[in-house]
């Protein structure tokens, strides 16, 4: 196809598709003329990636770059490239080192990270050790501990059985879905972009419940 | 109680008690000495919140101020405190033109906001029709069709059941606690604090998933 209908199919601007071929994120196409060039199926599905990555990730385009050098290496491991694009393993040496460097310099780990790691045992889920979610996990159980909540690791377990069937919708997200770089954009759209969508529907229902519960109801009708 | 025994039982520290003292967002204690005041419950309780809202929601000195003044004009009514302090509805009178303006200025709402109105009245969801969270949800869905992931708002009615069940959580986190300032402490803890730590269970969930469904497992046990 010419760079006209890869534009229209992708949604990605020529001018972006050029910037993208001298930056190497896309292989040059099939010359064709002095200065045309035909694209092929894998142009497309190359180029829908760095577009999700891009812009759903908001990765700046040299990283993007390392995940795509890192995702081809993967010779199809699907469980690495959705690690990889996900951003719950590192994709370069210097990443492994700098997340290896941040674990040993923060010493022994904080309270809250062990909490999450006897969260995660009681799930049953085995995960990477070195998973950035786990420390994520760890500061807000570090925070509720600070703030004398009295909610703790073991008061979230509820919770992390709705995350866990959460996932499990996830994953049926991926069915159907056939070719590595599909999947790896697939695995953005469904890990990084439904999350805002999951908080707005949590805040929704929350609103919902909270009327139910707490709500007198007669202000409600003159604020519609 | 002095204020070193307030800074103690609150864990904000004096230096920040003094400044919140002189902004209004603390009443002044009742005066024992020339230069000592005793504070009260309602002070701590205060404080609390005041520290939760300024810690959690990251908010300015001046929006907590707003907050807490439309906390206590509320008059116990706690379904409008919760909204105020999670953000589902507007504080002052100028938030209202605000948004009330923005929905005119976009003028007709996009796809993706009149399909999150669809999910709402789908799940039976009662909500303020210019809550923040439609908005969000609807900018998801937007980019959702954009990309032409196929995902619209049929497919996330799983995703809005489990969120139902999440708020139910949520709620049931609010029993046992009393006071007006207390609950709203409590509801900007539990909606706010905890939405990392939700995310963060998504992805271990979802590594866990990705790991049985698809992984080989042979370079696991090296990376470890």
């Amino acid at each position: 196809m010419k760079i006209s209908e890869l534009s229209r199919r992708s949604g990605v601007s020529i001018p972006t598709i050029k910037y993208y071929l001298r930056d190497g994120l896309l292989p040059p196409g099939r010359a064709t003329a002095a200065n045309q060039a035909d694209y092929g199926e894998e142009h497309l599905r190359r180029l829908r990636l760095v577009r999700t990555l891009v812009g759903v990730r908001r990765l700046p385009v040299g990283a993007v770059k390392e995940i795509l050098g890192a995702v081809t290496e993967q010779d199809g491991d699907l469980h690495q490239i959705f690690g990889i694009v996900t951003d719950a393993r590192p994709v370069t040496q210097q990443q492994k080192q700098a997340r290896e460097r941040e674990r040993q310099e923060a010493g022994e780990e904080t309270g809250g990270v062990t909490d999450a790691r006897e969260l995660v045992a009681a799930m049953g889920w085995e995960v990477h050790s070195g998973t950035a979610a786990i420390r994520s996990l760890g500061e807000v159980l570090d925070a509720l501990s600070d703030m004398d909540s009295g909610i703790d690791w073991r008061s979230l377990l509820p919770y992390a059985r709705l995350a866990d069937r959460i996932s499990e919708l996830d994953v049926q997200q991926m069915e159907g879905v056939s070719g590595v770089l599909e999947l790896a954009e697939r695995a953005v759209l469904v890990s990084v972009l439904l999350e805002p969508a999951l908080l707005a529907m949590r805040r929704l229902a929350q609103e919902d419940k909270s009327a139910r519960l707490f709500g007198g109801g007669s202000e409600e009708g003159e604020e519609e």
